[in-house]
């Protein structure tokens, strides 16, 4: 990969880089669009990354479908995808991690401790190995696009971070792959992360601007479905992703429910 | 620094980066004539680093001569100097720190327990900005060359790291900045180290092979000198840095001690 890149490099392509971990579904899609009209070279990393799952998440039943992954990728008119083997990556003796001190001691990342250290690591290691021009991360997973942000920042990656837009099943549901967990009655209630993002923003236009008021709706209509339990519901600042206690510029509402055994997330920005 | 560097390197030049701290001697000029014959283009980083520098530690009074170092790279045929401001290497807001898990739980992470966590992350920075297809490293900081060559290894970076041989004073006192900070006795006096080293090397010429034994003498030693105080004395595997009982293969012995306030090291591979 890297004799390619510097090869690419040297011959004027820009090189697009869009870190997956793969079973991908429109939402990857669209970055890898997003990608295909921003560079000349655009390569896709299938790789569910250990490091970023504690020992009791769902590392090993994470779905994975390399075979089709291949063919809608081949599709999308990816140029290379880059899919590691776990024991490459992590050799025998691997010790060095990234760690940032501020922006995972908020949302996610309190309940998922190793999970950005995992992330951050991981993600070094595939701009090291492919040698983007720009990487593209989608804006569902909030807190890892700024993370990354952050660290190219801090550690002078020269490497240009793109987001790309959230995309929703039509009937509003974040497209993930954890979707595929859900049973059918789960599927329902999982709406309720959508439902209440788009009542909070209501509540913001209708001028309710405290930030405990909206929560607290928040959090009483998903605890009213049965199966529905919350890990967060936050308002926060969208840079700092401290918590916000008035709505009083753009601010991100953020939400990580268990519907059952699976975890999901989404965000929207109130404005 | 980056757009200099991808000019070359599509240029076909190979780049070789030698980080110093600056005020240089004829250890740092060793390193840099071997980046001279190595590689196309030199750049030679100066850059005192407050991230390796713990509150008590000698940051402030840490010896500094930009002019001279100038000449003297001048001299050396450097290509370029990177000496970057440290506000611009840590702007506001910086948090993003590259830690190893083993390698520093020996020797001098044990007394600097910062240090590392420092030096990986401003190497990494300055890997990111200078892109070099080399970086040499002193082996006079052995622990430091193996934290190096580890992380490069870990993170996939893109760099050959070579390690350069320590370089004494006629009198065998390792060069090193901070012997500037030695009054004429403790100078007398700081030879202890390599004194230590040498006769360890007899030691083991002589059949002697357990550690306890080796270093309980280099310890007599040492103490027996009215400024001398030992930070830590050690037989190390030169891979893991774990301490061996016996000298049965080539053995890194390594020393710290305090001369007076001044911190001195040492390191010798016993053979």
């Amino acid at each position: 990969m890297q004799t390619r890149s510097d090869s690419l490099r040297c011959n004027g392509k820009k090189i697009v880089l869009v870190p997956t971990m793969g079973f991908l579904h429109e939402g990857h899609i669209s970055l890898i669009r997003k990608g295909r009209e921003l560079g000349d070279d655009l390569v896709v990393s299938i790789f569910v990354n250990p490091a970023q799952f504690a020992p009791e998440e769902d590392f090993d039943s994470y779905p994975r479908g390399f075979e089709k992954d291949c063919q809608l990728t081949e599709k999308a008119g990816v140029n290379a995808i880059f899919a590691p083997d776990a024991k490459e990556l992590y050799a025998e003796g691997f010790q060095t991690y990234i760690r940032l001190e501020k922006l995972p001691m908020h949302l996610c990342g309190l309940s998922r401790p190793v999970f950005f250290r995992g992330v951050a690591t991981v993600v070094s290691k595939l701009f090291n190995i492919v040698k983007p021009h720009i990487a593209i991360f989608g804006e569902k997973d909030f807190q890892q696009l700024q993370v990354i942000r952050q660290m190219v920042k801090d550690l002078n990656f020269d490497i240009e971070i793109v987001g790309g837009a959230l995309v929703r099943e039509p009937d509003g549901l974040a497209m993930s792959s954890r979707n595929t967990y859900l049973t059918p009655e789960q599927r329902v209630q999982a709406l309720c992360l959508y439902q209440s993002l788009k009542k909070a923003q209501e509540r913001v236009n209708s001028g309710i601007r405290e930030s405990s008021k909206i929560i607290e709706e928040a959090s009483a209509f998903i605890s009213s479905l049965p199966e529905a339990v919350i890990d967060y519901a936050a308002l926060c600042d969208p840079e700092t992703l401290e918590n916000v206690k008035t709505v009083d510029k753009p601010t991100l509402m953020a939400l990580a429910v268990k519907i059952g055994k699976t975890r999901l997330i989404d965000n929207m920005m109130l404005r």
